[in-house]
């Protein structure tokens, strides 16, 4: 089993509407509510793909019971701890042309409810064989709360995935993660580092891995992953660009580089696995979806490359 | 008591954001959520002025027990009869400029929720001395629901204020009730009628009354009221303009008529506490709220004139 941890679950409403005016008063034509934050996706692209998966973190109020009354509905199962305040909405007004979004802050947490927490998830690291650890913190967490639990699963023997940014991600990575998953931004903020190049890009990852992550794997939209592991810097992007929604791509390569762990696949098996699902997931409407045809295609076709210095004289491999 | 009937009832959700930008994500900075609907308004209204009320109508799922919980809190009596569908959520995202809002539509209703409805609505007929009828249906009510709850008023000799749009305001008028409440749209809507002056107003306004209505009062915002009465046709207006919010103003209005109907005021006196709840609802932040000290002002100063005939050769009075 994988474990995915979301301290800061939400309850995902999506809004349709004819056009998204500033200033005025729309009618939703449609809506659509779904269990969601980072680590809920994972646990849904598991379970899509018939890996048993548990979603832990933490849910309350209303909002909270929705959010379990929708994780029962797709049978996946759930470990969430309960606390006193509402879990956030993510609310999205969805038009002809685009995505617009409206996020709530996320609920306080007491130092009660955080150490109910810490005590389920000390449970669950000794029936699991990786634990994927995704998304922002709730108001009222320790600071240490990332460094924390990726710590427990260390000392537990549990291989972790953590992705998260800003602060967290620094100091998650200190505490030794198995790897640590950044897009293009969240590596620029957690190394200070720049992002604009491919080259920069590997610099920027073997940085990070240096403060202590066993590997770094950078999302980079269209352009794929660029990985720098214990094999070696790899590349790995779809043979051809994939069209739909990008929303929820990056927990599908979370999803994949958990269970890359779990079977102790070789990392440039993972990485094509991540592509292939993280591709799967664009092609499909709603974060924590996939299209399964994608993903059974690309994971065979996606290839993976041992990166190439750049030529010092100018251009990158 | 005032009975107000909200057959539409919903959670109000007002999230501030830093400015909104379509097709753009918002980290939202403040969440605050209130029970809402038109005659839920009506009541909370009311109760500002401490005139005892009671807020009927359908509630249901998580948004109607946060609608419940919100009542409760601000000691607002409720008699709202369960359904199973949740009660829909109106967000409206405030950013530096104004307000955009996102209305969702009604729960479906079944026929014998409906049928509960009822039965709940002659009894509290039975204890009221005046009820406001306010708001859209939702979905599954039949055609003829607001006819229906005006001729049960009628038949228990309780006075009625109907405030409502399209055909179901038509539909109402037919049925006698003592006064609507439309604003310019909705005279238009249910006329046909063309609203651009003063007297076109009125002549819609008689019209529509003609078709059944005891008295119809026009909410022109900025303008005032104007009321096509049995005592004649009257216009009232503040004295100066009032800085604010005009959500929530037509629900004020309604409800200085519904304690008019319950005291049998004259109708100079209603449309003058009307003008000045009105503005006191203009001068609070939020639908529901008043301010105080404009309405103890405003509703000793507000003129209140018999219309004059329109001179034939040009200009109206």
């Amino acid at each position: 089993m994988i474990l995915t941890v979301t301290l800061n679950a939400a309850l995902d409403v999506t809004y349709r509407v004819g056009e998204l005016r500033p200033h005025q008063t729309h009618r939703v034509t449609e809506v659509t509510e779904r269990p969601g934050g980072k680590g809920v996706n994972v646990a849904a692209v598991l379970h899509a793909i018939r890996e048993p998966a548990v979603a832990t973190g933490l849910a309350g109020g209303a909002t909270g019971d929705a959010i379990r009354a929708g994780l029962a509905e797709r049978e996946i199962p759930e470990a969430l701890v309960p606390i006193a305040a509402p879990s956030r909405r993510t609310v999205t007004v969805v038009d002809g042309t685009d995505a617009t979004g409206f996020w709530e802050p996320g609920p306080p947490v007491t130092g009660a409810e955080w150490d109910a927490f810490l005590v389920r998830y000390q449970g669950l690291l000794r029936v699991c064989r990786a634990v994927a650890l995704s998304g922002s913190l709730p108001l009222g967490l320790p600071d240490d709360a990332y460094p924390r639990l990726v710590g427990l699963a260390v000392a537990a023997g549990v291989p972790s995935v953590v992705d998260t940014a800003g602060p967290a991600l620094r100091d998650a990575v200190a505490a030794g993660p198995t790897v640590v998953k950044p897009n293009l931004d969240e590596l620029a903020g957690a190394t200070g580092m720049p992002v604009g190049t491919a080259d920069e890009v590997r610099a920027a990852a073997e940085a990070l891995r240096a403060a202590g992550a066993g590997a770094v794997v950078v999302s980079r939209g269209p352009d794929g992953l660029l990985a720098s592991t214990p094999d070696g810097v790899l590349t790995a992007a779809p043979p051809a660009p994939i069209a739909g929604n990008p929303t929820g791509a990056g927990d599908a390569a979370v999803a994949a580089l958990a269970r890359g762990l779990a079977y102790q696949l070789p990392w440039s098996r993972r990485l094509a696995e991540a592509v292939g699902l993280s591709a799967a997931a664009v092609a499909a409407p709603a974060a924590g979806e996939i299209v399964p045809a994608v993903y059974d295609r690309l994971r065979r076709e996606v290839p993976v490359q041992a990166w190439e210095q750049p030529d010092r004289e100018g251009g990158t491999a």
